[in-house]
């Protein structure tokens, strides 16, 4: 684990060089400049760099040129400060912080918010802490949001670890810590919930950012009350009015384009059309999947579509650079083409269709042309974070049982229903039929088992019930150790031989997601690392996802998004009906309901 | 001492608030919402204020009004942050901290970031102590920058006292210190000089803000080698082109309208002409007098005079607001009427004349149609500050002869030449008869006597040497322990016996600036604190400085701002030619040379 030298510790070579006393280690020639702090692009300018910071920009830095002195020459093009995200997970991408870097360097990220939030309900703190000790390792800049909320839903649901005030307290002193991940346990900090508001607190006695996430359409009182509670930020606005509201609330808006989020067209409207300041307005993905990051872009294409909305290229790139580097108090530390700010550059000939040519990171040359140059080791995970599938015993068919009332020849029971392409879920009822004693599924009326296997404590226990929506039409069965957010397992299935196979096979390989079909396993990717992520490259992890989603057509699955359902079913905190280790929850009400009407 | 409760000390109480769970201290009802963070003013705005923040602000918030909760009746008039002041020097104004706030809260200034640079000079770091202690006591946010640069002039002059990292360290650990006061030495800088980046170096580990000062036209390398040595910011840019080539290389330009300073209108332009990205633009007005504090205004003057070039109201307030709050990392903590910031606020029915009717400051009204309407106790200064003219022995007429050369009949003598309305000298040379082998002074030629009398550790050493240019004609003399930088005594005169006196009478009174004519005092303004600030009120001192430009008018004088003028000649890091405790000093070369050419 290495930290990247703080400015200071440089100044003097950086004085040096720019004066002209000493060469540069690299200098970029005739690029067009693209200064997010006037607003500016500046033609005919030459860069130099010095112990991995920017030392000098000026019409001509011949005098920085030494023989040792890498000369790059940016021949008109237009050079962008490196592309930040300011919130986004990780394993959402089910691949390391490495391999993820690996991926989205060539798209010209070169700064990163992440909040490991899935690890954390896995392996707590000391989950949150090996991704922050990888990402330190690492050539692009890395910082670590601390998670907030583990488990998400206490009291509904057991996750794997619990997070409070006192280890917040903790990681704020670990030098890749930037803030608070993302609060979302709105209602709380409504209520003025002393946990809640007591991880904000030693988060502000840090001097550091208070992650916001208000999912609620309300606007109202409690909106108010979640603003005064401290959250800086926000990513979970949808709608023009949600942007607004916050910015003028003095919270920054993060506009959020993830591989299924889409949430920036709308809200961006309130600096093209409403003519809003834009400093406060902030670009992320939040949520990228593998396939996303090897065959569409990561940052990149976030900028991309903003200009396509109608910002200007400069304010779009602001959005995505200094913007964000000021919110996290980063300004003087990256997110400009200026002295001694980390050198962190895209070289585009294009502004709008934005190819990524060059890029560079703390002065070195990472990527060209669309692909990683630079070396970049795989992190190794030590066998306790590859050791997180605990079922305590090996499930049989009979696990999946669910046993109807005594004596009772149908039932009505709860049915999770899946609604495509939208997280909340509807509350359900289906008359099913008993048979021998047990209720059993309807084929034909879309009605399959669901069952939430627990794993982090070795309990054994396995709570059934049912969902509609996915269209199963052979028998197979779906397993997945991501489950948000206590990321148990949840299986899936319409054969309950199946539904055992999956769950044993996810035990075998320490998680991931597989699909049975008729006794068969007919796809797996093998998340190792915590049960949520692979140790092997994006493509390969991208390929094998594809193969999970074309698997799950091959069962009759027609649903859009149909992976990413399968992994929310267990989201205690979004209606209406979820699954948890505690049995069937009705999130509209936050209790715990029978299967039985 | 007492510190402002932090946010997250009372957030529980303004979550209550903002939901409607507890009754607002304060609401204010039916104003013009100056949001500095969209860019808009938004009419019908109720605003809640408890525990001296604001807690929420909505178009209807009579559900946080209580039986005890305190109604403002905005009646439609603006509602702007308090104004902030983001640099400056409390002894510009001859008054304590106290006595400036005072003066400035009707004129609707909340906050200041001040620069005691004048009292380290005097009294080194236990004076900066002394200002930052005063300043924690106020109802008003004021700030303290760590002076960088004293002595200023180090082997040109011997200051009071000397500060370097180790002391820069000990302030940055103080609850007030905000960051490094004007780093002015910006050859130190551009030679990676160990003390200056020593300093700035421990500035930036506090992560606190490095204030910079390059008072140079020279915009190359030496100017880049200055920016990478980390200076964040400038207010010695006089032209478009300073402004403009510091924010493109990421420091904000801080825009100067002081009592002598003018520089808003001609570097405005790079917003209102060049278009450039205004958020990185502040306003400021560095040294104001008691005179322009008590009859013109102080921040609503820039204000109103950056408004008058062609900014947008709302631009310019965000010059004095939000920019400023954000520049030292206090953007969550006030500079903008949203929840959790500090509750301060002017309400002005004009945003252009923008009259300042009422003053709110951490949610208490403070002043009312230009009166400052809460009690605020002078603050008493200790008696070591109070004793800080040491001048060793009565000074007579014969300290100031001038010894010609051994049987010279006349002889040419270097004479710092004083130009109207401007800080450099000219150094000039006079021919001048000799006496009884003392050198005449050359009334009719406007060429008389300059001494420098050493003041801080009683040494009884007086260097003697010639000025020109105050056209004084009568017998007379004027003594000033404002004697930038290091704070001596600076005289100047026509009888050597008026300069005995007028020197006498400041070591009498603990300093400050008399003028004698004819044998007689005509003139006085007492300054005891540390020979720069009086413990009168600002309406006093006004008062008694206007007088004594008048007894300097009496005695010949018709230059502009003569009293200024006059306690600049020490001030060695200006060129030309300078006065110090230990000769005259050619500051074209930084070095001391003879009286006699």
């Amino acid at each position: 684990m290495s930290q990247f030298p703080a400015w200071s510790d440089v100044a003097p070579r950086l004085v040096d060089v720019a004066t002209g006393r000493s060469p540069a280690d690299m200098v970029i020639r005739g690029g067009r400049w693209v200064n997010v702090h006037s607003g500016e692009i500046i033609a005919g300018t030459d860069v130099a760099i010095a112990a991995g910071r920017f030392a000098a920009i000026a019409p001509d830095l011949s005098y920085c040129i030494g023989e040792n002195t890498k000369i790059v020459e940016a021949g008109g093009r237009y050079m962008v400060p490196g592309l930040c995200d300011a919130h986004m997970h990780v394993e959402s991408g089910m691949v390391t912080v490495t391999e993820f870097a690996r991926a989205v360097i060539p798209h010209g990220t070169t700064s990163m918010f992440i909040d490991p939030h899935e690890i954390a309900n896995v392996l707590g703190l000391a989950g949150v802490k090996l991704m922050h000790d990888e990402a330190m390792t690492l050539p692009v800049n890395i910082f670590v949001q601390m998670p907030s909320c583990v488990p998400s839903a206490p009291g509904l649901e057991n996750a794997g670890a619990s997070l409070g005030p006192k280890e917040v307290a903790e990681a704020m002193g670990w030098p890749g810590i930037i803030g608070l991940g993302e609060m979302m346990n709105f209602p709380g900090v409504a209520a003025a919930d002393d946990k809640m508001l007591g991880e904000i607190a030693e988060t502000m006695k840090a001097a550091k950012t208070v992650g916001g996430h208000y999912a609620s359409l309300d606007l109202g009182r409690d909106f108010m009350g979640y603003v005064a509670g401290g959250p800086a930020d926000d990513h979970e606005g949808t709608r023009l009015i949600d942007a607004v509201t916050r910015v003028r609330l003095g919270m920054r808006a993060m506009l959020r384009l993830g591989s299924a989020w889409y949430d920036v067209a709308t809200q961006v409207k309130a600096i093209t059309e409403m003519g809003l300041d834009s400093r406060n307005f902030i670009l992320c993905t939040d949520d990228s999947h593998s396939g996303t990051l090897v065959h569409d872009g990561h940052m990149n294409r976030v900028v991309r579509h903003a200009i396509a909305q109608g910002l200007k290229p400069i304010t779009a790139i602001q959005m995505a650079t200094i913007n964000t580097a000021s919110h996290f108090g980063l300004e003087r530390e990256l997110g400009s083409i200026t002295p001694g700010r980390r050198a962190d550059m895209v070289l585009t000939s294009d502004l709008i269709a934005l190819p990524i040519e060059t890029v560079i990171a703390r002065g070195d040359i990472l990527a060209e042309k669309g692909s990683l140059i630079a070396e970049i080791e795989p992190y190794a995970y030590p066998a306790e974070a590859k050791a997180t599938v605990r079922m305590g015993r090996k499930l049989e068919a009979g696990d999946f049982d669910i046993q109807a009332p005594e004596g009772a020849s149908e039932v009505t029971a709860r049915v999770i229903g899946v609604v495509e392409n939208q997280a909340p879920t509807k509350a359900l009822t289906a008359t099913l039929k008993v048979e021998d004693g047990l209720v059993a599924m309807d084929r034909a009326g879309d009605v399959c088992q669901i069952a939430l296997v627990e794993r982090h404590r070795a309990t054994g226990e396995v709570v059934n019930g049912f969902v509609s929506g996915f269209g199963y039409m052979a028998d197979c069965a779906m397993a997945s150790t991501v489950a948000h957010d206590s990321h148990h397992m949840i299986v899936v299935g319409t054969s309950k031989a199946d539904m055992a196979l999956a769950a044993n096979r996810l035990g075998e390989v320490g998680g991931g997601v597989v699909v049975f079909k008729d006794g068969k396993e007919i796809a797996l990717v093998e998340l190792p690392i915590a049960g949520l992520m692979s140790d092997e490259r994006a493509e390969i992890v991208a390929a094998k996802a594809a193969g999970m989603v074309k698997a799950m057509e091959d069962c009759g699955c027609t649903l859009n998004n149909a992976y990413m359902q399968h992994s929310l079913l267990a989201l205690v905190v979004i209606p209406e009906l979820r699954i948890s280790d505690l049995g069937i929850v009705d999130v509209t009400k936050f209790e715990k309901v029978p299967l039985f009407v």
